[in-house]
């Protein structure tokens, strides 16, 4: 099984992230990064998952606001708790000792990845602080940009937009990355079905993931009119462990630092003329979104 | 026939566009830019092919460079004098007094669009000189931006890109505006077989469009290594002489100045979300490309 | 006596410059524009200037909005009507035919001044249509940014802030221009001193000034907790009329486009070292102030 | 005597600055960052004056480069070993183990301050690490910016230049800031006498004294054309130790970030009116010149 440590925002979709990495890859490590909601937040609610799952690996909190711009979260989507519908219970988990970029640096080597789930943050201070670090992990899969469409503003999706500059750093960095974007994972969605058959299971943890799902969509009817939910960071997961269900390509990909309309975008080179920027990024294009499906159900009704 | 007033830098696809202007829509007066190539190339250019297609509308020159910018020129594509390849005759044509600005204003009337096919310099000079301008025409259909991929940079296209400053101001001008980018553009091409087909033809009109549209596919074949060429400008027409061949969606965009990365880029609104901004723009989607190369083949062959 | 035409949004400086002007200057022509006030405004109190001045030179309109920026005006000073405090009356003037753009390009010639004392809209409008035009006129003399402290933001001067996009077109155009910033205008007050010796002078001419200068101390003793105004626009007609008053250097100066807190910046080199960028305009540092005042009186005296 | 962590890229002002530290406070321990050369050099240059000193405080490396911005160094006064002119010799001494960063954090306490004289990266991944550093340290004394004039660009000094995302995060943190910037460093020259006052004392440090102040003096004679050099480092020190000699004044100062012309300049409030911005730095505006070369030269010939 591949070896991962997972960087995330709990978050909803951190969440299911992270049951799919718990049954499907070897996870070292979480770290936190204050994101979707506050640090505080996404540490708690990262213990109560590893918990809900037995999991062992020790989860580290990291930075609790971006490098340069002011700390921003998804309330409107994640709720305050940043993962509304959850049922709480007492795990009895505690952060681990150390600060999530010392554990970035620490636990690097060529067999493990990065997969990188809320603002890149963490991953960046990793950068600053160990300029050999990108050489030194197998690679980053990360969930966040888009080649399309954005969703905080026109063209910026949330991950990015919440600190640019240490995206900016990530992008740049010459490690070995996966993009997972909002153009691929709106391809991988949830709906009342999924939670319908999660609650029949009836186990801890599908109920569980019930439970937030149901939040989820809830939320987006609210905001999008729609009945289902995008799978976004679940997909930087599978990118790893299933990578034959996805098409990628390797593109230019740098991040907008400057635009009064599209600071936080990541600029994709698609250009079909020769005069293309050279590339430092496999795209994810698409997803086949039914044996994905398979997939993540095969996880959390585990 | 819809009348229209058609402000361009020919240009290769311009001189295609006047071809179907002048077959199937009422031109009044052709007013010219830099863009493509500098002012005096592109007024040559526009007078030369007007005089081939023995058309009567006037040709005002307008602005020999953008607002802001500084002033650059698609010599890549289009070569130095802009219309690289064509067969040049004595044409006796002259420049008509009066500033293509003036003539834009003077011209204005509820039943007559503008026709842009160049940067968009003159129009945002015209709604400088006269604030009611956009309410006067019937509307403006342009070429210029991308819902995608750009031409000059990673995502804008050279007409936004060459004076993105005079594009900000058109865009948010409240007028009823067709955009036809290069996400649209790209649908409708030109290849080896039509320059044969022309070339059979014999005609003078044939002839001179075989003769610069082998120059373009010679180009493009060298810069993107394609063997057909996007046929841009003549899309902007055909939004209003047959719009039944085209999709539109109505959407907010905007024109990106700042960014490192994204000046010059049109921002378009396709979240999927319920927050999008109020549109300003119809947006051309999709052509019907078989059928709309009839149209311009018998144009051409007319 | 030297020629000029004189661009101005007044505003109450720029009626002092209108004064000054008339004493010290031969005025072919007032063209206006929008800046401390809308546009019908600024050419109103123009027009009522001149009548009270008895003066013949014709009012033009010009551009009633800035080139890109949004049209904002400095109501907090000079107030809604851009001339608060003035006594009206029925002046039976009307403004002349002919927009103030076509009509700085008509004028110009080698010995003719350009006064520019509002945002610099009509002077770049000028340039865009006849690139010739700045090496057609004598030179521009503006009032308008500054070596050190602004007055709307941090460090940007109003005309200039108002639109930056114009003034960078116009310190980028090659003409002779001599540049009057905060940092000289401030050397140059007006205070309760010289409004009684123009009340007690008592002539039409006075009077108005008074009354206005009465109201703009009024008002910056509300904004700064000042007694006294700097008589900005005055220094551009000063300049020209009584170059002797004034040390100039010749410096770069640029006008920042896209800071976040410097937009409207005039940047002027005065570093240390041999690297100095060329320069392009004549920065007036120093008026003797005493001289000044007495010249501003005998025109207002008169 | 006043408790500090120098943190440094020497340099050789940062030189001076550690020899009149090291007379006249308690020096706990220095820091080194990438600036005025790479960060292996800033080190080794640490540790050789250190050594010179016979001065016991530890020598802890830290960033190797800026937050965002690419790694940009100012060879051009310091040479390539960031200390041309310096007599160097086997020091013994070795960096401390432990990263600069979390020396800062661990030694911070209400009554010792910072004294910055290089790009402040490294303070800035202090507080995104630890976001109650600021109100932990006495403050922070540095070396930056300007009011006026810049020694990079037109406006932007280099410590502020170099790293402007980090520079913008400590003067926005809250800390008690002393701002010694270009403004005041100018004020504080040395010149041919002082070096041979130092040459004629002869002991080691007086002497390395003279060969670095000569070697900087001979760069700043080609690149400015003048036969002295300001001290700018040696104000941050004599800002805590004599503050006497000093006038501040509080002011509120904010880093331009995006600018063309602008980035990495310091923006200060002075405006005249009552709208100035909440104060964030005590800005110094003037050095007592005589009597603080006097407190240098006491340093320097101990």
């Amino acid at each position: 099984m591949i070896r991962m440590i997972v960087d995330c925002d709990p978050g909803h979709d951190d969440a299911i992230a992270l049951m799919l990495a718990h049954r499907w890859a070897d996870v070292r490590a979480v770290t936190t990064v204050s994101g979707n909601a506050p640090l505080a937040a996404t540490t708690e609610n990262a213990l109560l998952v590893m918990a809900l799952l037995g999991a062992d690996a020790p989860v580290y909190a990291g930075a609790d606001r971006p490098l340069v711009a002011e700390a921003r979260h998804a309330t409107a989507v994640h709720g305050e708790s940043g993962l509304e519908g959850a049922r709480r219970f007492d795990h009895g988990r505690a952060v681990a000792d150390g600060h999530a970029v010392d554990q970035l640096i620490a636990l690097a080597d060529a067999d493990t990845w990065v997969v990188a789930l809320g603002p890149l943050t963490n991953l960046a201070l990793a950068i600053e602080r160990d300029p050999s670090w990108p050489q030194r992990v197998a690679g980053i899969s990360l969930m966040g940009g888009s080649t399309s469409f954005g969703n905080v503003t026109r063209v910026a999706e949330f991950n990015i937009w919440a600190d640019p500059e240490a995206a900016a750093r990530v992008f740049g960095c010459g490690a070995n990355i996966i993009q997972c974007g909002l153009n691929l994972t709106h391809q991988l969605c949830t709906d009342g079905a999924t939670t319908q058959r999660l609650s029949a299971r009836g186990t801890a943890v599908a109920s569980f993931a019930a439970d937030i799902l149901a939040s989820l969509h809830e939320r987006l009817r609210q905001l999008a009119g729609r009945d289902d939910a995008p799978l976004h960071d679940p997909c930087a997961v599978l990118a790893l462990t299933h990578p034959h269900l996805m098409e990628t390509a390797s593109r230019a990909v740098s991040v907008e630092l400057r635009g009064d309309l599209t600071r936080g975008m990541t600029v994709t080179d698609e250009r079909t003329s020769r005069r293309r920027d050279a590339p430092n990024v496999n795209v994810a294009y698409r997803i086949d979104a039914e044996r994905a499906t398979d997939v993540v159900l095969e996880a959390l009704l585990a």
